[in-house]
């Protein structure tokens, strides 16, 4: 990869070097001779100028004496960019392994990968490329996209559609059936009507609500290890394309999750949520039943959102119960100054119980 | 099935119309001919009479201008009931499949099927009609009761026992070693009588509590994809029938979980906790060791119930620490209205310091 | 087993019976003829000596009438320890099973075992005595240390590292990439720079950061079922020796994870965060990337430590924010209070408008 080349992968200009040779990629900690690094501020680039490094990629208006650089939007963007290109690649294995199992009426795709022990079941279909790793079970009728990754141990459940270049993970379990039951004493009807009704405890046991709908990934939607994400009732759950998902959450039956939204790990998401565009949920959240969250929200750590909630699109929202963070960080604020509170309300009281005893004793004194 | 049959299954009266024959089922707004319907109010009646559905299932009092109707007590529970007995329905695969390992001295009943790459560790015993899907591990002696599920790539540790009926989704581990440990520097004995020590902060390695017991899963119970419950130390950890477990939930050693229980995603429950009948547990709770509910709790999502505490039943517990749900809200609201009151305070001192200084004013005038 | 070497086995001393041969162990309540029981108290003792049990194993100070005692620092400590060595073995299976899957290049040492339907991967090292249970995924160039164990359907990501005698569960996932993700309209830099860019919203997709780095878990780790644990960006990912992870816990990419520590199910720890020796973290935490907690931190279930926070050696951590318990205590007791101070505020209110009402009618009395 010579400076030319590398501009052109990142949207950049080259000053001074087109021609430079790029052998690697380091950050400036680490940079040897011939590799490409990257500088933030004025301060990275004079670090940069006292390493062996080839090049510099910068923002505008940073420069590196006595070397060249390409000048790019982001230079952390662009420097993992090329780094994703020259790092190490998994190795290129093809074909269907001896190992594994694949059911008359399945079919794999030119180039696609089937490891040992891994199981396609009937009208399972491997898209061109995609690779079905050791131990890895995709069910009847399912379809892996094009350059697609199911990874050891993962299992999609029956009908589950899995777009191009997305990754699962190990142990992810994607398809399942969604959490729903219904009692014969507890009347829907009514509990819409009356919200005090959702407490209603009722005896008799459980009727499972039939899950016949499917779950449909996007496409370069990457789901992380134990991840589970349920079929829908009916219809479809939905994952949009370029969404990524950390390991251990669990997205319910019936959700539409949007494009390009990060899902940190341990959420967990309630059936019929709506997730926006550009979304981001923080670790640990909650977020229940039939909640709505707008393009670009950005939900805290830790946050409980309540049934039915909806949230406009850009509203960060944190806390339990979920609102808008200027709240909950204005609430956090005077929760700390409770004890001076308290103390306060005690002068105060102390103050006042004086007052009234310089006006009894003047209204005494008066008396006198 | 004719809606005469319908009844039967349901519970219900017909109205005019025991011959009228069903051929599908489906909500009111996709209901097309000869399909059954329901309605839970007189305004679902009248959309449900504008459609050609064939008959409509109602609650008492409701009637469907021009439609036979199945008087039933709840429309839609029995509108689920019979969705699942219509809608499409897994293949019947039966037998061993050529690709799974069965060891000597596994045994699997009738009409049992074990898939491709399931294994059945020695003295595993299969019921009849039971379901090993690809994958799945069935531990030494594990008992599968008759016509229940073991999903893709589950593991069931040896010993287990999983009744009849039951469903454990992909992914999900049963029967693993609780999380019990002891440090030699800990004296449980001191630690007990003082709550104290509790925080007692010691040197040296864990010695792991040997987990002798096992675990054993009632009738009737589903266990979702990803989610763990672990073997007791000796004797059992018991899930009871009808019980039914979402996504990524984990339940420690010793727990004794009650019958028709609910324990939505994302909770962790710790050792040796006392679950009763009917109860409903909210996503994203903790319930630490030793807590007991009693018979038709509901727990509010994220809500932590602190080790040992004991709630009566029919309680409504919520909130960090876990407390019945009235106070939780009270506390709510006087934090929504913190910052007024810090406002309020302020003022309150405003006037006070007036009014000290109209004294000390008034004291001065007087002696003026 | 003589009590004379049962006292060996837990460095204790006994007091009359030398020679007395142990048959089992059993707590006080189940202690039949032969056995070894424990007391923690006199009371203990007393229950002890009502028993047919062989001997006891006490506390300094507490003695059995009529029965041989073995004294020792912590009784409960030393009675698990012998009971780990008496109990019920898993069966020693040695061996390449049949039905295995191992690639070429794999190698197995010494009495190992590698079940049915396990995968090694080309370049996997399997360690004296180590055992690779029934589905489990070995990758590329993973080392497993000698007496290891890889549970059923565990997955280990290529180059992974396990130390000898760890034992990782069922469905665990170790060593898969980390959630790191960037957008080139986000700038690092200053971010860094302005805490508030934090909450900065913008299109486009995310780039991934590739991870090219491994995970290394040290000696006598046990790793819970469904546990994940990502591998590094670069570098690696550590866990320290002797340290024991519940079920269901996310760990991220370049951690540093102490000795002896013990985490709790349902705990989300997020990037490059640094755990010292012998910390305690409790159920349900989020722990924000870049955390520092220092040796013998304790914290409490349901904190969330904000990111970058450093808590000092020996802190106990509670609350959300976390913060020292003794903190989150008091905040928890105002909290409570609040009701009361909204109530006390309101009489204030009232004394201080009768006070002012008094001064005006004081001073319109003097007016007339």
């Amino acid at each position: 990869l010579n400076l030319s080349e590398v501009a052109a992968v990142v949207s950049g200009r080259v000053l001074d070097g087109d021609g430079v040779e790029i052998r690697g990629v380091s950050d400036i900690s680490g940079a040897g001779e011939g590799d490409l690094t990257f500088a933030m501020t004025e301060g990275h680039a004079r670090a940069a100028a006292a390493t062996p490094a080839a090049a510099v990629l910068v923002p505008e208006g940073v420069s590196v004496p006595g070397k060249p650089v390409v000048v790019v939007r982001n230079p952390k963007y662009a420097f993992v960019k090329i780094l994703g290109m020259l790092g190490p690649r998994e190795p290129e294995e093809r074909g269907v392994h001896p190992a594994a199992f694949v059911a008359e009426g399945a079919a794999v795709g030119t180039d696609a990968f089937v490891g040992p022990g891994a199981v396609l079941e009937s009208g399972a279909r491997i898209g061109p490329g995609a690779r079905i790793l050791a131990g890895a079970c995709v069910g009847r009728d399912v379809s892996v996209g094009e350059g697609a990754t199911v990874g050891r141990n993962a299992v999609l459940y029956p009908d589950t559609v899995l777009g191009a270049r997305s990754v699962v993970h190990a142990g992810a379990v994607l398809g399942a059936d969604g959490f729903g039951y219904l009692q014969e004493g507890k009347d829907p009807g009514e509990a819409a009507a009356d919200a005090s009704r959702r407490y209603l405890q009722v005896e008799g046991p459980h009727l499972k609500v039939p899950h016949y709908g499917r779950l449909e990934v996007g496409e370069d939607v990457e789901i992380g290890a134990g991840t589970t994400i349920d079929r829908s009732t009916t219809g479809s759950t939905f994952i949009g394309d370029g969404t990524k998902i950390d390991n251990l959450v669990q997205i319910g039956h019936n959700c539409r999750i949007g494009r390009h939204v990060i899902i940190v790990s341990m959420v967990g998401i309630g059936g019929s949520v709506t997730v926006g565009d550009h979304v981001t949920i923080g670790g640990n959240c909650g977020i229940s039943e039939s909640v709505v969250l707008g393009d670009f929200c950005i939900v805290g750590a830790h946050t409980l959102a309540y049934p039915g909630r909806r949230f406009a699109p850009h509203t960060v929202v944190w806390g339990n119960p979920a609102r808008p963070a200027k709240k909950f960080r204005a609430q956090l604020a005077a929760i700390s100054s409770l004890p001076r509170i308290v103390q306060k309300v005690k002068d105060l009281e102390g103050r006042l119980r004086a007052l009234e005893g310089g006006a009894t004793r003047e209204e005494g004194g008066r008396g006198a």
